[in-house]
């Protein structure tokens, strides 16, 4: 049986390798994406991120238990891409399978790959796709907030859990703006500490200035204690709720669409420059870089160069 | 006059008129990089980066100063890849803006698009080419600490400074794992608070446990008040010292074809992704982009077929 058939019948195993394929990149990686596309748009893909330390693996380990309870599968994407060279997130995986290890319903994989061209996003975006393929109900992708690759993440999914503790400083606040303009859901976990009201509070306050749809969703501020499994009904519910509200508004469709339109554009430079990589032999790539060094030739012409030998300007 | 030559005269309003220019992108950025791409490869680029509140826009509104004293002109390039939609870098900029004010021997600029195809650290490389370019000796790249965007932003300098702050919790320790390994030099700046010589403490045991070349640099850690300007010569005396260290090692030379490679690939990626749009039409495009929506297409071959029309397999 091969890789595609494999990971369809929902072979363990196969969706290891297959995730292993994808996280490094190439023409086997797009090809096995190919073959599997046709069966990926099924699942609900939620994002979940907050600050180090704001309970994320908890909460999204709480919210796959609650959504097994119900008869749901779920696939679990942990990504950490504050640790390139180190991989940090096996340590909070390890803990994790504790929880939900040996029941097949569930999968979990961690990423802390940067390797792989076009970055961490990308390569998160195809380890979705193979665990929709392989039928998931659910696709769980949790990363670290505060940066730019977790808005790229949420990108990839269709809801976007934000959450945050209580008595964070102000500090934060510039981060919150951007992180709300991501966020369908808000969930104020570690709500038995102190100031837990009025950090709610603050993010009511906040989505009521921001500039939302005035006949859009309103992310809703939840409270949870994820560690004890409080608040974690309501937060599935809500995500639940917001990808109907998706479905009935039409915006899952161009959400899908954007979708399509960056992975188009992100597979057509990829292979582009594998194309081009291969009509130039390594010494010649190599005695243009050194002359790019020596600011003999600027990369910009280089580059032209390089695509007029394999790419015309005109015609086709 | 035009852009290249105004620009290289030192003309304010051409630096920021081509800054512009290359946020945004596109065939004309890239004809004004080329042009100017021999004059670049002068300044001391040194990025700063740590935690939202540990104080960073201070410590490179000081720095600047005391370069400025020193007789050095610097730009200065704070990016904000927390704020997608919004402008957030504005404010510290515009305080930042009462210090420096009015002094020729300094160039601020803020970036928080992510507009651009490629991304924040793209964008953010080229606007450091047109600095170096315009002569500027040092070129500071501020920008927040805690994703993957400044290790990426961290590749264009040659000196990276990680700003930490005390008393930050066990939480923090993850992500110092990552951001140690891009730490050429560390500041625990608003070193008069409590818990200053355990954090001083705690990094420099981290360093020591971590894998640096035996003959190579081991990265000093400073205490400053940027507040008051205490630590702030012994921070730029570091830096300084880095990059002696660079040159005399040879470093320098392999990061600069590390960078070439690296700019090579993306102005490729980029220029092929523009042909092949010019080469389709609109209409066509988005009839793609629908097959691909209702899956009865994959990106993949759609991406394969879109390049038969304008890059052959093989020959060229």
């Amino acid at each position: 049986m091969d890789l595609v058939q494999a990971l369809l019948s929902g072979h363990r195993r196969a969706l290891a390798q297959a995730l292993t394929l994808v996280e490094t990149g190439g023409p086997q990686a797009r090809a096995l994406l190919g073959a599997l596309f046709a069966h990926t748009g099924r699942a609900h893909i939620i994002g979940v991120t907050g600050a180090p330390g704001a309970g994320k693996s908890t909460l999204v380990t709480a919210l796959a238990a609650h959504w097994r309870r119900t008869g749901r599968t779920v696939g679990i994407i942990a990504v950490d891409p504050t640790s390139p060279f180190t991989r940090g997130a096996l340590l909070g995986d390890r803990i994790r399978m504790q929880a939900l290890s040996g029941d097949p319903g569930v999968f979990i994989r961690s990423m802390a790959s940067r390797g792989r061209l076009g970055g961490i996003a990308r390569a998160t975006g195809d380890a979705v796709a193979l665990l929709d393929a392989a039928g998931f109900d659910l696709v769980l992708i949790e990363t670290v907030g505060a940066g730019q690759g977790e808005v790229e993440i949420a990108a990839a999914a269709h809801t976007t859990i934000v959450i945050e503790i209580p008595g964070a400083g102000d500090d934060i606040q510039a981060i919150k703006a951007g992180i709300l303009e991501i966020a369908d859901v808000l969930v104020v976990n570690k709500a038995d500490r102190d100031g837990a009201e009025q950090t709610v509070r603050q993010l009511r306050a906040m989505l009521s200035l921001a500039d939302l749809p005035v006949d859009g969703w309103t992310p809703p501020v939840l409270t949870a204690v994820a560690m004890r499994g409080e608040g974690i009904e309501a937060i599935a519910t809500a995500a639940e709720r917001h990808l109907a509200y998706l479905r009935e508004s039409e915006r899952l469709t161009r959400r899908e669409q954007e979708r399509a339109e960056r992975e188009l554009r992100l597979i057509l430079q990829e292979t582009a420059l594998e194309r081009v990589r291969a009509h130039v032999a390594p010494s010649d790539w190599e005695a243009l870089i050194a002359q790019i060094v020596a600011r003999a030739l600027d990369p910009y012409t280089a580059a032209n160069r390089l695509l007029e030998r394999v790419l015309p300007q005109s015609g086709g």
